[in-house]
């Protein structure tokens, strides 16, 4: 697949079941987001905890009511059940399998949420000439568990996953500034520098993703991180919730451009 | 004298002799400047200097041409010759003497520059909530010599230095935020952390100002400084130069919110 296909070509060719792999790199320029699908039983609590927890848990697209699969807002007929090269299903906050389609799983009561990603801060910051390590080493960026608290919405509750990037602390300032302009992917770190401040106890052994090399004269620098939402998910167990599988993104029409508020 | 005093009726008062101390606290709210005044053969050095290294060296106002001392772009009847309550003569770059007015002084091929000073940012941080350790403590900002080499021009050289102030790393992603608004009042910090990797050898033992306590959990926050441009003329040992003493800045009418470039 031609890494330069459009957003709409690329959904269409996972749709037809052409492309089942990761979507990092592919349609460069244009927001790829995490996807959270449940009942609207749990999706009103589900809302209200992004609402209160907007950098791990930036909403930037979902279902106009419950059971609309068409999410208009974010490109051209994109049908939430299909346009996904691959999904989680989540039962009782068990995963339980993998799959490509989720239409026979769809009902009148779901309701999809798009969540905002790293992967259009990391474009922002490459194109300003930083290095984003994990990039650079080919690998997952690193993910940790920490001790900063969520806002409780309802049976959503948890504390924040972060992921990290090692740089110099001049680049760290730019990456502050730069990353500022895009609260819906994440916004400005929460942290630099002593990991353990913020609970971690080992940076050297994510809890999710690769370790990453650090350099002399590198500090870490911790963003809140989407895999947020998903820990707080399988905790509130829900009966039924589905999720992408990891890199496996919804792909817009959004450039990433437009999520700038500057 | 009133501490809400407006900024005109303030340098009415330091032009009569009614006001003679440092400027810090007085009509707050408005911009405080840093004052060098050259003859225009070093003066057109010394505006490219700043040109080349604009976070130290922040113009916020100058002579509209040589010899005039009315500066009328940064308030209203700046007479730049008796409305400063304390300058310092530099001759050879050598300090000779601290008056309260320099119109014997002031000749034809003058011209001042009026650079943009912390006093500005410090105010956006305290109304942030943010503490600043220096005047918590009732200090001056410590201040270091690094070695971050500015850019020359003509007769004048030298390296940065730097004003600390000491934040716990959430505090100092929100600083930074904060100061990235106000580039013309030395903008976002060059540095956070290590001091030894900007060539600072001992944070205990400031250049210029006084030591500030660091608290455990902090780092060390560094911003360009205006003492930079001052070091950088005692180098170039102009002639005659005059500059403020220090604290005792021109007091401006321009509101420091509209220094904000957001």
């Amino acid at each position: 697949m031609d890494a330069n296909i459009s957003p709409y070509e690329l959904r269409q060719a996972i749709r037809r079941g052409d492309f089942t792999t990761n979507t990092s790199g592919y349609a460069q320029g244009f927001v790829q987001g995490n996807l959270a699908i449940m009942p609207k039983e749990w999706a009103n609590e589900f809302l209200q905890f992004c609402q209160l927890n907007p950098k791990p848990c930036p909403i930037v697209g979902m279902s106009a009511s419950p059971g609309d699969y068409m999410i208009n807002t974010l490109g051209k007929d994109i049908d939430i059940r299909t346009d996904i090269p691959k999904y989680r299903v989540y039962r009782d906050g068990q995963l339980t399998e993998e799959v490509a389609d989720i239409t026979s799983l769809w009902t009148d009561d779901m309701v999809a949420f798009v969540l905002g990603c790293s992967f259009s801060f990391e474009e922002a910051l490459i194109a300003d000439g930083l290095e984003v390590r994990n990039i650079t080493e080919g690998v997952n960026v690193p993910m940790y568990r920490t001790n900063i608290e969520c806002q409780s919405a309802g049976r959503f509750s948890g504390t924040t996953v972060v992921s990290m990037r090692p740089m110099k602390p001049k680049d760290a300032i730019r990456a502050i500034q730069i990353c500022t302009r895009f609260p819906s992917v994440h916004g400005a770190p929460l942290h630099f520098g002593d990991p353990a401040e913020i609970g971690i106890s080992d940076i050297a052994t994510p809890d999710f993703g690769d370790a990453v090399t650090i350099h002399p004269g590198e500090v870490p620098v911790f963003w809140a991180c989407g895999v947020t939402p998903q820990v707080a998910i399988e905790a509130a167990r829900p009966p039924l919730c589905i999720t992408h599988s990891p890199g496996h993104m919804l792909v817009s029409d959004v450039p990433n451009s437009r999520l700038a508020i500057l």
